[in-house]
């Protein structure tokens, strides 16, 4: 079986092992930065001529105009005639979950007037343009088109437009379908760093977006870095990680599979099982020594373990949630009897899978919750992708004669105080005087 | 008077003379980024050591031991009441306005279950330790205290940390009986990089937070982007901004000082004037030439209006709104009869400051709105500092065992075909043997 690392929190190094084991740094290389900011400056300066030469250049492509490389609506209609009547309800069934979910975070404007006429609020409005990065070649994967374009049709975006590289021509159908599902707006066979650069800074035909999301390579990873401030964008995401608490009554080849499903995304990333039952642990090794054999991608999924996996070995459940906090899991299954005694106690988690029948690999197609979430421990401060990602707010002030009358007397204390005599001056026009 | 560059939309370039106008790059100094690297690691590396060695070279402190960094609550307590009792209550009726309002922006955990008994939803918690990053000397703002720290503990932030620099031991009471008044939970007389390191990775003695927030210099700014996804932060703001739309019926004193009392922050603060009416505006530069001579702070606001600012005459207020939505502006003032008519076609402003009575200068202090606003065009996908900042979400999924079977189906198409058979083969599990 695969060599997985075992902790028991017992030892007396355990919390500063964990931390050692669960420590990424993205790698942040020179020699990316230049070519980054090579290719920026040219879509900046030269726009659809520097997107053609270097689409041409750099997906071995041969086109004459940009206008090769927009991908009209009817391209997205025939292929969601093409794909199979299994794939087109799937595809349909849950973009229709993820809408019905994502509905309810829709934010909407508030405000509350004031005995004497004083009106104090926010104004809640969608983004104008939203740009979608979709990874090309046979890593396209519709489900991310989803993900990423529901919350911005939800919110209300005026325009979603979706860029995703096709090398050497090669376009996936289940990709395509489901931008025809979304109802995206404009597509256009862009990738890397350069379809990055035209959702930014805008060229003749692309127009610019005002914020940029989904995943890419450390390429795009980079552009998006470099581009941040001249919009925004997502976070970018660090290697997928799964955190499963058993308490030992679960079938052992159900958490070695939901640990596999997983590993199996890369090497990188991580599946950690905690129990407290040390037999059962045992249980699940030995599951993974007979299931992993059976595995597609079973070297993939061996590295991963034997590199950032672990089985850690609790007290008890309390000190699972203890770990679990600490660790603040992209992913966290509660393969517990009563998951809605400890979902609460769960202080930082993207999404929490609670209860046996609750695989993780549910949420990422089709159980609604958005699967864009936040890894490398910064579901402590972070959120999942929603469609709050897609609007924003402005507060709104109206102060009536008799509230700004009174707000002045104030504003000019603090203002004198700062030794801004123009802000108080401004606050004192609007005294009254008597 | 000020040589105010004036423009009309009937320019044939008007639009790309404007994106000349709002043209901001931040600036980016190897030198800069190379210092703040070097404090950064020593801090990660030798901790309390390092904070001790650097604020007695930096902040030319003479400190043995980092305990005398630290300023106890009742130093905090004695600020209160040394300050003058109109202070006091400026402070404290600032705070219960800005409390009231920020307890709006609150959101709360939701979820819904459907008929097979699945249940969905978002557990929303707030942060559990933020940062409060204040600057130190004569430019420490106490509205800034409240502004940044009273959303945290709205949001319920276990432990707030606040710090801020004490150059040659001086150190504002103001600042301190702000902290007292949000209730901040510690305070640590640091500043500059190695403040932003020691919240960032905590050391000995001051505890790692979750995330960091507050306005700082260029050496403040970069530390906060380099330990960016160790730690959330705050957008980095640019210089200060208002937009004045006006449509020529407000006192031309009033307008002439809400331009001022932007352009006094610093010379590249940027005001900009909106009307149709061109008389107005020789109007309001009448009142500029007489009242700049009066200002404690001349000229710092000539530098700012000559080298950043602008009156724009428009062909109507229809197109004033286009100006502003074109500008996305950090402040905005609508000086018009009609406000309520006009904030709902405004899509993009971080604050609306709505009829003549409310000049900005209100919503810096004490109208109950945050001040932190998204400058240089990031309104158009960013929000004002609020709640919603310390506050994060995660997914909630409960599947019963129809549910789960049900959706295995769903997610194993997917899953196949995507070629991720551990996902297939995990979700599949849960599909009912009949």
């Amino acid at each position: 079986m695969p060599n997985i690392r075992r902790f028991d929190t017992k030892q007396p190094d355990f919390w500063s092992e964990l931390e050692s084991l669960l420590s990424w740094e993205g790698v942040s290389d020179d020699k990316v930065n230049g070519i980054v900011r090579d290719i920026l400056k040219a879509v900046r300066e030269r726009g659809d001529a520097a997107l053609v030469e270097l689409t041409n250049r750099l997906d071995r492509m041969d086109v004459k105009s940009i206008r090769d490389l927009e991908i009209p609506r009817e391209r997205l209609e025939q292929a969601l005639a093409a794909i199979s009547t299994e794939q087109r309800q799937a595809l349909e069934l849950s973009a229709s979950r993820v809408r019905l979910y994502h509905e309810h975070q829709k934010g909407e404007s508030w405000s509350y007037t004031e005995p004497d006429g004083t009106l104090l609020g926010q104004q809640i409005s969608p983004l104008e343009r939203a740009g979608l990065y979709v990874p090309g070649g046979k890593a396209a994967y519709p489900s991310s088109v989803l993900m990423n374009g529901i919350p911005a049709k939800v919110a209300g975006v005026g325009e979603l437009i979706m860029v995703v590289p096709t090398p050497d021509g090669e376009i996936n159908d289940l990709v395509l379908a489901a931008a025809a599902v979304v109802g995206v707006d404009r597509v256009f066979a862009l990738g890397g760093a350069q379809a990055i650069a035209a959702l930014a800074y805008g060229t003749e035909t692309v127009p610019a977006v005002d914020k940029i999301v989904g995943p890419g390579n450390i390429f795009v990873a980079t552009a998006k870095g470099m581009v941040y401030g001249t919009v925004g964008i997502d976070m970018i995401a660090g290697p997928s990680e799964i955190l499963v608490i058993c308490d030992g009554e679960t079938d052992p080849d159900w958490i070695a599979m939901d640990l596999f499903s997983q590993a199996e995304h890369d090497e990188d990333a991580q599946s950690i099982l905690v129990c407290p039952d040390g037999a059962f642990l045992d249980r699940v090794g030995e599951a993974i020594a007979r299931l992993l054999p059976t595995m597609e991608r079973a070297e993939i999924i061996r590295t991963s373990l034997e590199a950032r996996g672990a089985f850690i070995q609790v007290k008890d459940m309390d000190e699972a949630v203890d770990v679990a906090n600490f660790i603040a899991p992209e992913h966290l299954e509660l393969s517990v009897a009563d998951p809605e005694a400890m979902a609460p106690r769960i202080r930082h988690a993207g999404a929490i899978f609670m209860g046996r029948y609750t695989a993780e690999a549910l949420g990422d197609y089709c159980a609604g919750p958005n699967h864009v979430l936040p890894t490398s421990r910064t579901a402590r401060f972070s959120s999942p992708l929603g469609v709050y990602d897609f609007q924003k707010r402005s507060s709104l002030l109206m102060f009536s004669p008799e509230g700004a009358s009174e707000m002045g007397k104030i504003a000019s204390t603090f203002a004198r105080g700062e030794g801004l005599t123009a802000h108080a001056r401004s606050a004192e026009y609007r005294i009254k005087k008597h």
